[in-house]
């Protein structure tokens, strides 16, 4: 009971939305128990091993995988977004150089909607490969320019190829681009994080797509949301060696109470199924003595982590070996963030969508008013 | 009890979040029976006669109206941020000349926040006052670029009076400059909508300030939230004149079943306090007679929805004048939806410091997964 200064209120509030249910959905299911991560009832791992990105995006986008005819019609109204217009370009050279990637990818967003007006029902499937296509423009640029060099148009190829070598001059090979491909895949969606419900709330006012995406990005580039990828390996960087992991986790971890970064989640209670994915492609893209050193590390340092938290239930997440798998492809720290955002666009887009067509209702919760009750202005010279 | 390919779910989901209360708060609260809006338990018709825009924002980030010297000191903080960055004024002079304002406030907010990294609790105030006269820069800059006139620095001044004298060339005077003032109280601040929502979920994330105005923007740019004020007076502008007005309402509100906008709410069920004080305002400000024919008109359509609607407790909202107001000030159109944005900067800064001083807790709803049942991947060649 709230007594506030005006009434008396029999109601709490849901502290962090905990155990309210924003929707009802059809795209992702996990169960935490298990370690299982489904999109439309196929598990994660079955989709990494026989899909391409835009074939699992299609999926989410349209319920169901595509046919051989329909997936070139999709990646083909993917693709002719890819290059993203000059003002965009204009606007990205115009932000700071060393400014933080994933705010310049939600500052192009933003730029792209003074273009639109609203939600365009009829039309959110077209308007679903379109910010697809721009968000691999988009990405490259922003990566190209905070790396020193000319933005690059994107050629007209699959996804991850087209995405890598956008970012990159050279030597980018088969290894990479199956790399790149699954990660995209891993990172599309995970039913209603903060960045999603951020999404949701803007469509729901029936904004339009660029801007939600927008909002999803603002709210995924606090540290408690998306920053965890690059969290654990900053981690791995100060550990620098094999030899110093159990001193570095003695100190740490068991003696100053630091949490391990990319262990633990609200909802798995054992391996999350995407880690252990991220972890293989890990182990084989290592190719430098750098690249193997620092796997080597993680290992060590993870079963020191499952070896002292296992009984907790806190495992490693999906984002514990994500970023080793980003820098082995050739992407520095500042833009793993910014990766997962480019592969979780699509699950935005699609549980906006899903929202709009069935529920479409406004998203406007209240709140218990606890301050003063009324009191009379007082002239300035008076207080 | 819903059945969904994996299990039995015995919750539903709280549609549009209608009666779940996301927080505490000692900033607003409405009476929707009575018709009052008050801050921080200051009536707000009493604010709008007594205080400058700064002293309520000030009452709003502090809690208390300041005294003259906390008010000075308040003020300097905001002015030295009224003068925007000259890589902002480039990111807006590279957006579509004829897009839309509101979208473009949102780009340059979302370009600020590429040198924020996180949120930061100790200096939440002095950001406060930073985003307050970053806006004033930003939206005087977007309307100068969208009216094809040269972007101008704003001078020291009071709030109001700099901005409009960085939007015009000429023609402010007194009762505009009181107006606008009015205006911007009117504006601050509205409990929970979906905007401060959106604000609130990125916030919970710790993203920086910058970012979570923008997420606001994003949601306040649809159409079923800040665009009442603009449809409101194309409402007018369709009807023409005053003597068209009872056939207007006859043939679009009675038999064709519109609604008539700047009417109805989902709190107040009489007159929203805010629409009578600008209805006055409206009357005071209106001197040309294409205004004076507008606002007949306006009052001659109030008086015919009130008697069709006012049984059942459907009265003129807020936005249902300020229309006019702000074109008496001297704005068209495209700029109403902004001009709420400039005021309602101060409402969302406010909530957000609120929650993340109070609770900070990330904001992470579920939802019921109602998807098909595990299924294998088909290889694309056999679907
Ligand atoms: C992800 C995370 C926020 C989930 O948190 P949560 O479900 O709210 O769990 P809590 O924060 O309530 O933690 C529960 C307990 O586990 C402990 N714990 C959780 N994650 C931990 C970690 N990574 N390292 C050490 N201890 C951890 C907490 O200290 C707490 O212990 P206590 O009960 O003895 O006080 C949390 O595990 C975390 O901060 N992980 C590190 C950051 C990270 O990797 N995030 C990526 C998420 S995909
Ligand atoms: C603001 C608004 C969305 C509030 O809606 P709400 O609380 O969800 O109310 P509902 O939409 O459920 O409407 C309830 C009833 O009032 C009627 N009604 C509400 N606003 C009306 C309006 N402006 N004109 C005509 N009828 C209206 C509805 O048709 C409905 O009638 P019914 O019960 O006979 O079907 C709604 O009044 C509206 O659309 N107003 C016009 C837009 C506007 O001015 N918005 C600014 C809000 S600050």
């Amino acid at each position: 009971m709230i007594v506030t200064g005006r009434e008396v209120i029999n109601m709490s509030i849901s502290l962090g939305l905990e155990d309210v249910f924003i929707k009802y959905t059809s795209l992702t299911s996990i169960d935490g128990e298990k370690g299982e991560l489904r999109y439309r009832g196929y598990d994660i791992k079955d989709l990494v091993e026989h899909c391409s990105f835009e074939e699992v995006a299609y999926l989410m986008f349209y319920g169901e995988l595509p046919k051989r005819d329909e997936l070139e019609h999709f990646k083909s109204n993917v693709m002719k977004n890819y290059k993203i217009p000059e003002n965009v370009k204009n606007i990205i050279k115009n932000m700071p150089r060393d400014g933080d990637a994933l705010a310049i990818m939600e500052a192009a967003f933003a730029a792209l909607s003074t273009e639109e007006y609203t939600w365009e029902k009829e039309r959110d499937r077209e308007k679903a490969a379109e910010i697809m296509g721009r968000a691999l423009g988009i990405v490259s640029a922003v990566f190209r320019y905070r790396d020193g060099r000319e933005i690059k148009d994107p050629e007209n190829k699959g996804y991850a190829e087209a995405f890598l070598n956008a970012c990159f001059d050279s030597g980018i090979d088969e290894d990479k681009i199956k790399a790149m491909n699954a990660a995209l895949i891993l990172y599309i969606d995970h039913e209603v994080p903060a960045s999603t419900t951020a999404a949701l709330v803007a469509s729901s006012t029936l904004s339009d797509m660029y801007s939600c995406v927008t909002a999803a990005i603002a709210a995924l580039k606090g540290p408690l949301h998306g920053g965890a990828a690059e969290a654990a390996y900053k981690q791995f960087l100060a550990i620098k060696s094999p030899e110093n992991v159990d001193s570095w986790f003695n100190e740490n971890i068991l003696n100053n109470k630091k949490r391990l970064m990319g262990f633990g989640h609200r909802v798995y209670k054992t391996y999350d199924p995407r880690m252990l994915i991220f972890k293989e492609l890990a182990r084989k893209n290592a190719k430098t003595d750098e690249q193997k050193k620092i796997l080597e590390l993680a290992e060590r340092l993870e079963a020191l982590g499952v070896k002292n938290f296992g009984q907790k239930k806190i495992f490693p997440n999906t984002d514990y070996y994500s970023g080793i798998v980003f820098n082995e492809i050739g992407f520095p720290l500042y833009m793993f963030t910014t990766l997962f955002a480019l592969s979780r666009v699509v699950g935005w887009v699609a549980h906006i969508s899903e929202y709009v067509e069935s529920e479409e209702r406004l998203i406007r919760p209240r709140a218990i008013y606890i301050g003063p009750e009324k009191r009379d202005v007082v002239p300035i010279d008076k207080r």
